[in-house]
């Protein structure tokens, strides 16, 4: 039980990578704290407004809208995880079923069949990486450059879906063996779950990667915290001055962090720190199944 | 890394586009914007009620609502979210079953059956585009007008539900290959899933759209939204005068864009552009079925 | 893109229909409203309480309370709809596995099985129709009066659970075909899924019906709610003199409605307007079975 | 469509069951009361402290934090209503299974296999009351009683876990009458999914009831509750006066009932008011399968 | 029905555990909590701000920010809670599937087969001490000392994947079990889910423990805390005076523990007093599966 490190707590603080959102949004809040200061001269040193203008009480309309855009913003970023979550969760059911069809295999085919078992070593741990460039959409032959069979490189065209077609020569190689009757029709069955996952996961993957969350819906939260932002100076210089540039700046950057980190995380399949790891899951894919047939 | 445009953000604010609530309830915001400057006009020139009339205290009632109404609109459009995405994830499991369909035929056809692997190739993209017209009630013969196969387009009585027509046809030939002794028995149990996914993925489409949310729940959400915004400005003019009328006006806007935005998004198989790209996804289908068998 | 017509939401405003929570909770308005007035009236007219009394800081209760009674009765609201919303799958589901069951089955029969053929054709709505009757509890056999098979009919023991007669009447058929070798085993796999379909929808419908939410849950909300709105006056009445009362109505108007809603979506198997339209969902069954088979 | 009825709302108010949390909270709010009107006391006529000691502004503190508590006491209930929901449909689920098994059960078994047939007319319905007895940790023998069958009784070990002894004496009954040629193995197949639910929906029982929610997180919330409870009086007093003390015993009783409403209904198998009707399911899993074998 | 018993919820105030947050978030604390003070003393002693400095509004950002954080939090721990339980849940199916398969496999083997007996008896609960000795990295040989057969331990090598290897060594079995004809491709299709679901539990869980929450998310929210946290007493100092200290710390005592828990629960396999019992759960296994086969 580890007593819990103060430290770690303040390094955060002032802990701030590229990735961070306090990072990409300088520019943005830069601005913002430029917008707000003019917006505090203009009222004080210009217009000079009487004590009792009614833009005193502004920030009441802010308040009753401060609990639409809270929830609406955290409900945005709790559902960007939700799919951050399911693409995670689709590439561990790419490792589960790589090490299920793998070890299946290992039992059912001979133990001297060196040339299927070569052939499904090689080809499994080809699906994830195929996988995993289709989805950074820079599909290359260079992943097969060390696969070194005569049965999958030169059958892939580069130009279509090359998932697809690594999962069309699996099922090929095992409906071959299956006609041959080096499995049963009971080890068929007992496979055909396994070589139907490959393409729902590819296919799931897609999706997420596809379709981001509805145009008017996306626009309409952005415009709703730009427009909240950017009236919330015009009645805070009343209470608390120039000093109401620094707070609409801080709220500007918990509203707008939590849209960053729902665009960054709703599609995980980039290179970003916040992406999946899926060099290294492929790399995992291929080590357990090179231990297991 | 990209650092984050703050051109971005502001190009949202200004661009309205067609689809944007902010253009769709224009009208509504007119009428609104018109009725709070009445109220207003009423109350300070017409009325002229004292300083301490008991209107003052109004907007306490619309904070003790504030909650209720915006935990109520969030939720309202993240169950619309939900409907629309899984609408997106049918039609995703559509993708995959075609081509697992495909995939899995091609291998157990044999390579030089081409009048069933055209069969196959044919009618595989002809189930999705069926049901794309079908979910859009337009439903017509032209796009079965390239197919060119006497067994599809004949077969098929446009008076009736043309999806399940297709599916029909489909599992006939597999079953006619089954009792043919061209695919074994434990191939089609392996087609099995795929064979009825088509189905339940058509069924599940149709549920969404013809199930709107139940009629006492809608009903009540937007008598709430107009209830609460038109006593709004009754009790802001007080303190904002004749302001009360945009501050109105703006909280209408954030209420009814959600309530919009949730009813484009609940049924998304329409032609608008938050609805999903079905036209698109058929397309897919039939690019990658060829590829495939 | 249709415009977004103001009217549709005006003649929401004044449209209250039979089903509407307004007409619903008009008694008990009514002696909320009265109890308010009477409220006030003692307050102003006989205690007379001065100025500072304590009672002018009970809102402040309220406030704290507020947040908590908002986010409870959104959560209850949206439980409910996701029973509803659970009971609509499950009936679409039925519609699915009875397309599926048909078009196997249609293959699967010889062409001129004018007996088998026919049995299916009218067993499978009878289910649909069965299980509606059996979820509004008004089971009889008039849904039976134009099926004209011996077979079912004369099996069909009222005062039994229905459903499952027909279910097993059904299955029993099926196991007939397998053993008399008119379907082979792998065709029966094949059906195996659509089989037990039937009395798991059967099972999980009865399910919904008959769990109503925790009593201990309902009965601390209603208690809640009724303490929250019946209190509220007694602080009001300071600020807002006599207006306490259409507003403690209001309130309590947007509260009760939320239960209401719940109330009447959780159970979604009736014959409300808001209840599942389970008797054109059955004839839908019917009229796409006799498409199929 | 039945008018709302008044009675039933105001009944409700007045209806104290014994399983109401009103009833069951009663000492500790009674203490709460006494505290806060010892508060009340001290602060008044002790400290005399004066109008504008900092303690008047306390309840900011507690209205900053009236979101979390709130927020967290609705989350807190809702998911242990989702594990009473996932109880009621794993028992849901039982009765399904059970009605599949003896339906299918009765058409693959000869008419006259009385022996075999009398064996799951009696076993099916013994796992509903071996699983209740077993949830409810009061295992005997004496639900056996009337089974009178030499084959379940005396193979039971009372000391053993009992559902998965009658789970393991029927799938040898089925794996008999495979290996004895009575089912084929295309039976066997449509009977395995069966099977395999009886024993998982007892682990999923199990689950539930052996896993209450993480200590930290219970722990956190009773703490936090009393904290915030017990220093709310102490600056209520200066603008509330002694009727502090009824407010704070309000605002306990909404709390703490919504978490003991959570303890309550998180673990569902007990024999309260709230939990599930195991007993009534397990006689309706009696009657329905002796209906269908 | 027990009475609720008030000892047990003062027992919990004052019962501090070293799980407990307040016992891990007290060094955080003090630091919190001298930092407030000096920040009274500054403002107070050293500055004398007057009574009208801009300062005294402050709070109201604290509060504008208050929804956000309040609900950001809750999901937080919630979606952490979320992870606990599926990850509980995948035990849940460990224990099921383990179940299933030794009941299976004890009526399809000859009851005097008892090589193979004792090989399942003793493999199947190895998986489940492999998993939890993998999940916790320390996996040792330790665990199959008792174990004896020669079949598993000299075949398992602990610098590869150890589950997967306990899996291939039984599913190697059931393969052998199946060639040789002991049992047939009926039974092993009926025993292919329990085969499967040893890996996919396996990889499941995997992914919960490989997969914190997005960086950027947690760095985010640690920050938020942190700055809301540290300039709340600059702002509370007006009002409360050097009581802004206590009030901070416990402010921050509430979110932080709700970062604190979610921490904890999200990553459910190590050894704490949170965690999940894996051992008990093992030897459960170990217990059942030697009553079953």
């Amino acid at each position: 039980m580890k007593g819990y490190n103060p430290n770690q707590w303040f390094r955060i603080l002032f802990l701030i990578q590229k990735s961070d959102t306090l990072f990409r949004l300088a520019p943005l809040m830069l601005i913002i704290l430029v917008y707000s200061l003019g917006v505090a001269w203009i009222e004080i040193e210009y217009l000079q407004i009487s004590e009792d203008s009614w833009l005193q009480y502004l920030p009441a309309m802010h308040s009753l809208l401060s609990f639409v855009i809270s929830i609406l913003m955290v409900f945005r970023t709790n559902t960007a995880y939700d799919r951050w979550w399911e693409g995670r969760k689709h590439w561990g059911a790419l490792v589960n079923c790589s090490r299920n069809f793998a070890l299946k295999l290992s039992s059912m085919l001979a133990t001297d069949d060196h040339i299927n078992r070569k052939f499904f070593r090689r080809s499994i741990p080809v699906y994830a990486f195929a996988l995993k460039e289709h989805l950074q959409t820079k599909v290359t032959l260079f992943m097969l450059d060390d696969v070194g069979d005569e049965e999958i490189k030169p059958n892939i065209d580069i130009t279509k879906h090359v998932p697809n077609q690594v999962a069309k020569i699996m099922f090929g190689r095992v409906n071959k063996l299956y006609e041959g009757g080096k499995i049963s029709g009971d080890q068929l069955y007992v496979l055909n779950n396994e070589i139907t996952a490959f393409t729902d996961i590819c296919g799931a993957c897609e999706r997420i990667k596809n379709t981001p969350i509805p145009y008017s819906y996306s626009s309409f939260i952005k415009k709703f915290i730009l427009v909240y932002v950017m009236t919330l100076p015009i009645g805070l210089v009343y209470t608390v001055g120039y000093y109401a540039a620094p707070i609409t700046t801080f709220i500007f950057y918990v509203l707008a962090s939590l849209e960053l980190v729902a665009e960054e995380i709703e599609e995980p399949f980039g290179t970003d720190l916040n992406d999946l790891p899926m060099e290294k899951l492929s790399i995992n894919i291929k080590k357990h199944v090179e231990e297991l047939i």
